[in-house]
């Protein structure tokens, strides 16, 4: 029997926010494994603001997912037919899988999911890449110290959220930057952050000033534009500015926003560096370890906003994204048939 | 007999280029030395894109200079009077005396010139603020490694020209960026730059793309706006970005530019940090030890750009930094009456 593999390619380069003729979806005869291949069944997908960047021509960490390629995603799923060594039928692994049903894989960069430790979706968020990202970003290019102010903006998506409370958890005052009350609430009142900021309340430098009155020592932006600009105007001495992401300039179909008072890192003497959680897979294993300590202990809360579907609703959950909807890490479940 | 200092005053924040009515200039009966002072006659002034910066209100890495109060620049001049015990008459020192024809001082700040090494213009160029800020903004920030690329904008400015020098003394490949082909062959044939780049002759990206194959190491950058963003989009993998000044925009009346494609920070996982000068004051000494001996030895050359006039001269002296005509380090020598 041929399985039916539903795949949502990349029809064009979208301007702007994706528009529904930015997708390709069609119903595709899934290829059977050949020698040293396996079949995954793609169960859960990972939805992230940085899938919109993979769909922009030109110089970036990653090559842009080509016109006609299917979109990258991350996702886990269950080996469902195998002629490879390392997977077995039924295992439940985790892959760069793509916005499809049923995907191929030669098992390389794909790796056990351990189900009994926590569930599919977590594994895609505290325990995932986002909760990787939050950890090597905040500690190893953030550099925090017991009692020193971080800041984190999109504090409540799947990096902010696990970023707030490491830095919390390393003794430091967790200060987040989010779109509505409903979000703010949650970072301090479930999350433990010290106070959060809602950006769309207005005055966000005010704010800072109020929450960071000592300046902020670690910022870790997720957001970029105005939000990055008010966080420069408020470093302290020999701050680190940690570039992870910029979703508010990730729709821009006119020129992009840098941050006009750069030159705050001057008065500040402070640093901006970028970086790319694939530059640390060596010590995913580490990472992974402690962030399943802190999730066992209690001390870190994970949150995973699962939207069940089909390949055809990916196109609108990444839009949601956009329109800050999201909680945590955003998830589509495909419903199995 | 008293004597007639002549002071130039800021008179208004300038909006844009500074006009002359942003300047008070006068006449005025010199204090005589109380107890622990002394009396400098000002020969030399240092004239620096910087002080751009210091004319404008708001929070900047040092405070802003008053309206009425003496416009500050550090000079080299000779005690003419004394009432310190450290600080005789007929020595020569530097100091933040002003753009004043004869300054008051508690001898705070204020260091001997040894003009048997060098010649006093030296000594606020090569020797001085601008050869530390070449010294220690280029190895201690930059951290450049032989065989590496160093990239430096305003690279015939008193900065830049020696951030190169040191940067080929290292053994580094040393770019510069400057305006103008006069400027260019100077820097390639008599500094030694192993390239130099006409920004005005258009096609910034594309030089950097032929001269700097590999990408950017450190780049070192005196401008800002359009040169930044073209070096952003070179960097090498882990580059060091160092952020010195900014003189493309000291004079905009609009909003100033970030730089749009920050985000290449992410990209080449690089680092981009401000530093001050005057956070390096307690090896100042060691600085200038080895930036002697390099002068000495033919490695590195300094160039001074004199101009003869009056105090009343330094609004337009000032200017000309931002006409981009000068070469080197910009002085204005106070005619001896």
């Amino acid at each position: 029997m041929t399985l039916v593999n539903t795949v949502c390619r990349l029809a064009a380069r979208p301007v702007g926010l994706p528009k529904a003729e930015d997708w390709q979806i069609s119903d595709e005869p899934a290829r059977t494994p050949r020698d040293g291949e396996f079949l995954v069944q793609v169960e859960y997908l990972s939805v992230d603001p940085a899938m919109r960047t993979w769909m922009n021509a030109g110089r970036s960490y990653v090559p842009p997912v080509e016109i006609g390629e299917v979109m990258r995603a991350g996702g886990i799923g269950r080996v469902i037919d195998s002629r490879h060594a390392d997977f077995a039928v039924g295992d439940e692994v985790f892959g760069t899988f793509g916005v499809q049903r049923y995907a191929l894989s030669d098992g390389r960069d794909v790796t056990a999911v351990d189900t009994t430790l926590a569930p599919a979706p977590v594994h895609l968020g505290a325990l995932g890449i986002s909760g990787l990202t939050a950890y090597f970003g905040l500690l190893d290019v953030g550099r925090p110290q017991p009692g020193q102010t971080v800041v984190v903006s999109g504090a409540a998506g799947s990096v902010g959220s696990i970023v707030g409370q490491i830095a919390r958890i390393n003794g430091c005052r967790a200060i987040g930057i989010a779109g509505g009350a409903d979000k703010c609430r949650w970072l301090v009142d479930e999350l433990g952050f010290d106070a959060a900021i809602d950006y769309q309340a207005g005055d966000l430098r005010q704010q800072l000033k109020t929450h960071a009155p000592n300046g902020i020592d670690v910022f870790f932006d997720n957001v970029g534009g105005a939000v990055l600009e008010a966080a420069l105007a408020r470093l302290a001495r020999a701050a680190r500015v940690v570039i992870c992401g910029a979703i508010s300039q990730y729709n821009a179909d006119g020129e992009l926003r840098g941050p006009a008072n750069y030159m705050q890192l001057l008065v500040a003497r402070a640093s901006m560096t970028g970086f790319v959680i694939f530059d640390y897979a060596d010590r995913y294993a580490q990472g992974v370890a402690q962030l399943a300590d802190w999730l066992r202990s209690g001390e870190l809360r994970s949150r995973e906003q699962v939207v069940h579907g089909d390949v055809g609703d990916f196109p609108e959950v990444l839009l949601s994204l956009f329109r800050g909807g999201n909680t945590g890490k955003l998830v589509l479940a495909l419903e199995q048939h």
